[in-house]
């Protein structure tokens, strides 16, 4: 019986089951969990969620998120200001920094063009990104939306926009992703490897 | 990069990983979700972790957590205090609750004697259940501990301890689950589902 939990239990339980991918059964065991932590472990974890909102907001220049004033990677000289790449989200940032390759500058959109949820183009952070371009001197904008409908659709626009200011618009390239098998991959991304095809 | 996390995030996600079965992954996943929801459900989520270990404390009949002095099941005048039911955790006494058949009281030992993992009797609640049996007029403990090494070792020794008082001690059937197939029975709980059959 839901009942029979202690109602700040049961406060926990509800708000652990507002993230995504947790039910009810993974949300009791996680709130168990903190009551069985000491009371300072548990002090640190509320005050941790409640610290993230407080000190963190996002890059005035590129929108991700960042705890300085400008972000790490807009703040530093040896990125190349003349080169943005688009992303849907933050966390999309991070992936990007792992492969160690790229030098430019990000723009995080914080959403795709999705009219079936309601989200337009002024919802995401496309008037900033117009404002970067008209001020800073950028050579190319790179299209690193997901191969989503919504991440295509949004990639299109976005490059319908740019295009007529003389800017270039690239988009990631598709095809088979490393270490998988040719069994694997589905049509159209068959077709998108073979399309993209590269001299060796 | 770890490091390209603003430090608040960062901090979010190590707490978050502190979770039994959530990995960096899952932990960047929800600390991201944390950060995308509005302030006010942010602190509200800080605020239900910080109050779970404010408010909630051990009711000191069962041992069981309760929010209130004595918590509900052991206030209640329509349970049967002559029964005792002994759990490893308070999770499982909801799981109980759910069958809405069980009338007695219950009794949380918070772990069972585990020597490897080194708690001994006097990590558990036992001495607070030998008070109870004391003081109570307790007619029948049942032992319901996991079916586990640790949880038969523990009713091994509880009921050692209990049966010289005078009070009739049980243990939860062992049996094929219902909903099951013969097929994927294990020999042990097979042969215990033989050995503890009842007549039609």
């Amino acid at each position: 019986m839901a009942d029979y939990n202690a109602q700040p239990l049961e406060r926990l339980i509800a708000n652990f089951q507002k993230l995504s991918g947790v039910g009810r059964k993974g949300a009791t065991r996680m709130a168990y969990q903190i009551l069985g932590m000491d009371k300072a472990e548990a002090e640190e974890f509320g005050n941790a969620i409640l610290a993230v909102h407080n000190q963190i907001h996002r890059c005035p220049v590129c929108q991700s998120f960042t705890e300085r004033e400008i972000c790490k990677i807009c703040e530093s000289p040896a990125r190349d200001k003349s080169v943005i790449c688009i992303v849907e989200s933050p966390r999309d940032i991070t992936t990007f920094e792992k492969t160690r390759e790229y030098k430019g500058t990000y723009h995080v959109l914080h959403g795709l063009i999705s009219p079936l949820d309601g989200i337009g183009v002024d919802q995401l952070t496309v008037k900033e990104l117009l404002v970067r371009l008209n001020e800073d001197d950028v050579k190319e904008v790179i299209m690193a939306t997901n191969p989503t409908v919504e991440g295509e659709a949004t990639a299109m626009y976005l490059s319908r926009l740019i295009k007529p200011l003389g800017i270039k618009v690239t988009r990631l390239a598709y095809g088979l992703p490393v270490g998988s098998s040719l069994e694997f991959a589905d049509e159209v991304t068959l077709f998108r490897a073979l399309k993209g095809r590269t001299e060796i």
